[in-house]
C-alpha cells in the first residue's frame, strides 16, 4: 500500500477523494487534512460516512498532512493558490502531487495572472507540471511516471471540470483535423456541486431548485485552459467561446461543443475519428451516432460519455460530453491520473456502476 | 366579456390557459374540450383547481367547444395536424383562432411537410395565419387585429417556446444588422414540462430527477421556426444551430445564442441596440450588461428576461433569453396575442410575479 | 388604499408579503424595511421583482418603516424578540400589528421562554394578542376589528407553519368531541424555504436536495403553540407529540395527526364532522374521505386542503393537511389577518390559483 | 463462484440487484430475465450500463432463466402473485429463492388474501419461508443455511421497505419491552422509486417534483407485515397506524416510530436498549441520542441509520429509521440474505459508501 494523503480534505472534491481511496486497493490514506476543520472526524462533517473507516478518520492540518512520514503521493485539493505554496515543499520532500486546484494547468504564468487576477508564486514548478487529462496527455503521464519510478516525484496538474467534459467532446474531431479554424462555441451545464461547499445565495436550495441560468458568459476562469487543450489536440491554436450554466442537481455535468467541420468533411469521417480515438480508452464511451449522452448515466463514476451528431445544413458538428463533474472532472480522474503516475493499472480502485434509478 | 373557448384543454399548455384565464377581466370561457376526458370537470384531471371556478368546468368534446355559439375566440392546444381540422372551420364561423400548435407557424408548407413528417391539408389557411410573437411581429399583429375590428377573424400561430426564447435573445443584434452573415450556435434548456403530460420513461421522475442531456441534436423540429423567425428578424436568410437540453425542474427555458458579430461591433453598440428595441415592450426586460437571466425570475409570468454579453477575443456576442415555457413560451403568450388581436390592453390578465421563494 | 409597511422585507416572508401586497385592492405598501439592506431595491435581493413596482421599492430601515406617517396597518416579518421591541412602539402610534414571528403566540409568557429561552419583554401585550388562525379564532378577529374601527389598533399574533397545517388537521375532530383524552401524534414534512433564507450547511442544495430527515424531535419549538391551538378547539388541554421532517422542495408543507377516536365513534361522524366545520370556510377544502392532499395544488396559494382516514383496526383518526408554508403557514395568512382586523372582504387579494404543472 | 439467476431484472429492482452482483465476489449472475424485453441487453433499458459488463447480458425469459442449469440461487423480482407461480419450481430444482415480492411474507394466508385481494396458491411453501429481516430473524436464517449447506434450499421473503425501516426503527424498543401495549404509530416517506419503474401520473415528474403527499391512509398493504415483524419482535401483537408518503426525491425512506413508553421508562433505558440491540448489526448505526438519521447519508447502501428520543412531557418514544428503499429496502438486502443463506461473509459485496455530495 502506497502511503497517500489529501491536503483539503473537508471540501466536496477532497471528501470525494476520500470515499475513493476507502476503496482503493493500492492507495493507502495516511493523513486528510483541513486547517479549519482539524481535528475533527470526517464523519463529523459528512455523516454518511459514520461507523466507516474512512469515517472514523481525525483530520489533521495542512501542515501535518504534508509532513506525513514516507509520503509517496498527495492530493491537493485545495483552494487555487493554496496549493502553489505547498506543491514544490511536497515535490522536494519526493512526494508525488497531484493538484486539483487550477495552479499548474496554464502553461502561461502570465495567462494564469490574467484570468486569475493573482501572482503565480511557483512559476518555476510550470515546465515539469503535466495536465493530467490523460485522453489528450497520455504520453507525458507515461513519461513522468518513468521519472517516479526512478524516483522523481511528479506533479500533475488535475483538469478542471469543464475543461474535462468540453475537451473530451472536441478531441477526436479537432485531432484528426475536421473541422475549419473558427471559434468553438461550448456551452456546459453544472450541478450544483461545481459551486463547492460554502453556503451562499447562489448554492441555497431555495434559489437553486427549479432555476437555470447562464453564468460567467466570456469571463469563466476555465477559458484559457479549455483553449490550451484543444489546441495541443488539434496543434493549432484553438478559440473557444464558453457558456457555462447552472442547473438543478447535485452532480453531473454536460458540455456541447458546436464547430464548423472542414470542407468536405461528412457525418461518416466523424464517427470514424471518435470510434478511433476512444477506442482503446478505459473510460471513455460513444453513444450511438446522433444520440446524446445524460449525465445520471455516469454520476459517481469515472467515465464519460460522448455523443456526436452533424447538422449539415449548416456543415456544423455538434458533440455533447457527460461526465461526473466530481468524478471525471475532478477526484475520481485524480485517482486516474495517480494510478498512471504510480504505474498501477489505470483503473485500479475506479471501477464503480453509476446508480441506475 | 368575450366568449372564449380552449379547444384541447387536459394537457398542460391546456390548463395553463385555463388557469390564465380564470383571471382574465375580458375573456370568459364559456367552453373546455377534451376528447378524451369530455364530461369529466377539470379538476379531476388538476386537483389544485379543486373548489375553483376554474375547476368546476365540465370538459367538454373538441367539436361541442368549436361549435359554442356566438364564439368569439378559440385557443387550439391539441397536437399538430389536429389544429390543421378544426382551424378553417372555427374561422369560418367567425371565430379568431390562436393556434398553440405547429401547424400554422411555418410559412413554407413544404417546410413543414419535410420537418414534421406529415402532409399539411390545410395550406390554403398559411397565407392569413400571423406569427404570434410581438416583439417580431407587431405590425402584422395590429393589421389583423383591424380586420378582426371588422369582422374578419384572425388565425395566429403562437409560437414554440424554443423559438421564442431563442428569437428573443438575437433578435435585436439581427434587427440592427450587428451580425455577420454566419450560422448561430442556439444552445437551448428546457424543464421536464416540454415533454408534455404523457407518463412515458423520459419524464418519470426516476429518469428526469438529477439528469442532464442533450436531445434532438440537429433534428428537433423548432429549428426552421426559429430560422424564419431570425430572418424576418434580420431581413436575410439566417441559419441556426440549435440544440435543447432536458434538466430537472418542471417549468423555465433558458436559451443562449452565441453569434460572431460584424466587424468594428463591440459592447456598446450592442447594448444599445438591445436597450432600444425592447425599451417599450411590456413583457421583456433586459439584465444588466454582462449578467445572465435565471428561469425562476420569470416562472409562472409571461415575461422574458435578456442577458448579453460580448466576448471580445472571439468577437461573439453571447445572448441568454429565460422564459417560462408554459407561459411566454406558450400558454400567456397566446393571451398576450389575444389581446392583441382583440384590442385589449396587452397586458390585461397578464400581471402577475413569479414566486420569490 | 391602506397605508401599510411591511417591516422586515428582506427574509423569505417579507418579501412574500411584498408579493401579496403587490395585487391587493387595499392595502397600499408605503414602507418596506431591513435594516441589513436599508437603501437597496428589493429586486436586488429577488430579481424576480425586476422591473416591477415591487422590485422598485427602496428598503428602509426598520425604524424609518414603522415612523412612517399615517400607517394604519404594519406587518412584522422579524425574528422573535425582535417583533416585541416594536409591537408596542407601533400600537401606540394607532398601527394594527400583524405579527408572524413567536413573539405574541402563546398566551404564557413562562412557556415562551421556557422554549425559545430567552425573556419576554412585552408581556404586558400578551392579553391583548390575538392568535390569527382564522378557523380557530374567527370570533376573538371579529372582536378586535370592531375595536380598530373604533380607533383601537389590534395586536395579530400571526400563526406558524407546522401549527397551522397541524391545527387545521385535527381541529374539527376536537371540536366535535370526536377524540379520547390522549397525545395526538402530528408528523410533518416541510420544504427548505421553512429554514429561512440564510445560507447554512442545511439549506445547501447539495445538503437538502435528494434528501429526507426528521429533526428537532420531542423539542421542537411550535410544539407548545400546536398544543395551545388544539387545546382551544377541544376546550380541554390537550398534548401533542410533534415530529417535522425536511424534504427537497422549496414551498409546501403536509402536516398529518393520528389520533385515539372515541368509543363508537366511526367513519361518518369523523366525515360529517369536517365537512360540517370547514363548509363555509373560504380557504379550507375537504378531499374526498379516504383521499390525502397534495402540498403542489396549494402552492402559492392561501388554501388548505384536509384530507381525512379512519384505521378501524386500530380505532385511529388519520387526518393530513397540505398548507403552502409561506402562504397560508404565514404571508397570506397574514393578510387573511389582515384584511379581518380591517373589514376587508376576507379573500381580499387572496384569490389564486397553484401552478397546475 | 455462485450460479445465480435474477427472475424479473427490468424493474427498479431488479437492475439494483444487477448492480449489486457487477462487483459481488461470490454469486456469479448467469442468467437475468424480462418476459416483456427478452432478447434486449440490459444496458438498452439502462444506460448508465452501456459498456460494462452487467450492462451487455443479454434478458432471457424468466422460463429460461429459471431454468439454467446448475442454479444455485435465485432472485425473485417479480410482482407479487407471479412469485408464488414460481417459487415452488425452483425451489424444486433445488434453487435457494430470495423472494422481493409479498408472495411469501405474511404468514397467514388469509392475511394476504384479505390485503392483496388475490388467492394465494402456494400456501404450502409459507410454512418454510424465511422473512429475511437479519436484524429481526438472523436464527432462522442460520437455520436455513444449515438445511442449505445440507442440500436443502432455503426460500427466503424479502421484506418490504416500510416494513425493514419501520421494523428497524421500533425493535429494540419492543424486544426490550420499554413499549406500552397500546397501537403505534408510523408515519413514513418515501422516494419516488418505491412506486416502481411503470410511467403513469403519479411518477411524471411534473406531478412528483416539488410536491408532498400521504397516500394509502389506514390501508397500505405493508401494514400487515409490518404487525407481523414487530409482533414477532415484541412476542405478543402490536397494531400500527401507517401512514405512507411520498416525496420528490428518486431514493431514499424515512420511518418514523412514536410510541408510548412503558411506566418508567426514560431516556437512558431507550438509549441503552437500542444501542445493545444493533452493537454487533454489520448494518445498523445509531445516531447520537436526540438526532435523527438522513436518508441521503445511507443511499446507494445497505446501511440503515436509527435515531432516538423521548418526548418526556408525552410519555413517548420517538423513533426514526432511514434506509435507501431500494438498498437495505430491497436489492442489497435480498443479498445480504442471500450471503446468510450461503454462509458467504454477511457483508459481502455489500461494502459501499454513499454519495456524500
Amino acid at each position: 500500500m502506497i502511503p497517500t494523503a489529501i491536503i483539503g480534505a473537508a471540501g466536496y472534491t477532497g471528501v470525494e477523494l476520500v470515499r475513493w481511496l476507502a476503496t482503493h486497493p493500492c492507495l493507502d490514506l495516511v493523513a486528510a487534512s483541513s486547517d479549519a476543520d482539524a481535528g475533527r472526524a470526517v464523519s463529523s462533517l459528512y455523516p454518511g460516512l459514520l461507523g466507516t473507516g474512512a469515517g472514523s478518520l481525525a483530520l489533521v492540518t495542512h501542515e501535518q498532512a504534508a509532513s506525513a512520514k514516507g509520503l509517496a503521493l498527495a492530493f491537493l485539493a485545495v483552494p487555487h493558490t493554496a496549493a502553489q505554496q505547498v506543491a514544490g515543499t511536497l515535490l522536494a520532500r519526493g512526494t508525488t502531487v497531484i493538484d486539483l486546484s487550477a495552479d499548474f494547468r496554464l502553461k502561461d504564468a502570465q495567462a494564469y495572472e490574467r484570468w486569475y487576477g493573482v501572482p503565480h508564486t511557483a512559476q518555476e514548478l510550470l515546465a515539469t507540471a503535466v495536465y493530467g487529462l490523460p485522453e489528450l496527455c497520455r504520453e507525458e503521464l507515461r513519461s513522468v511516471a518513468a521519472g517516479v519510478a526512478e524516483g522523481t516525484p511528479a506533479l500533475i496538474a488535475n483538469p478542471g471540470c469543464y475543461p474535462t467534459a468540453t475537451t473530451l467532446a472536441a478531441l477526436p474531431a479537432l485531432a484528426a483535423g475536421l473541422l475549419e479554424d473558427a471559434p468553438l462555441v461550448a456551452n456546459a451545464i453544472s450541478g450544483v456541486s461545481g459551486a463547492g461547499r460554502a453556503a451562499t445565495s447562489t448554492t441555497h436550495f431555495c434559489s437553486a431548485d427549479s432555476d437555470l441560468a447562464a453564468y460567467g458568459a466570456a469571463t469563466h476562469r476555465h477559458t484559457p485552459e479549455i483553449e490550451q487543450a484543444l489546441a495541443q489536440a488539434a496543434g493549432r491554436p484553438v478559440s473557444v467561446v464558453f457558456t457555462p450554466h447552472l442547473a438543478p442537481l447535485k452532480r453531473g455535468m454536460v458540455s456541447t461543443v458546436v464547430a464548423p467541420l472542414a470542407q468536405g468533411i461528412g457525418p461518416a469521417q466523424v464517427e470514424e475519428a471518435y470510434a478511433e480515438r476512444y477506442a482503446d480508452e478505459p473510460f471513455v464511451a460513444m453513444m450511438p451516432f446522433g444520440t446524446m449522452p445524460h449525465s445520471a448515466h455516469v454520476a459517481g463514476t469515472n467515465r464519460a460519455l460522448v455523443g456526436i451528431a452533424v447538422d449539415e445544413r449548416a456543415g456544423r458538428l455538434v458533440a455533447s460530453c457527460a461526465i461526473d463533474n466530481l468524478g471525471k472532472g475532478a477526484a475520481s480522474q485524480a485517482v486516474q491520473n495517480a494510478n498512471l503516475a504510480l504505474r498501477l493499472p489505470e483503473d485500479a480502485g475506479l471501477v464503480s456502476l453509476p446508480p441506475l434509478v
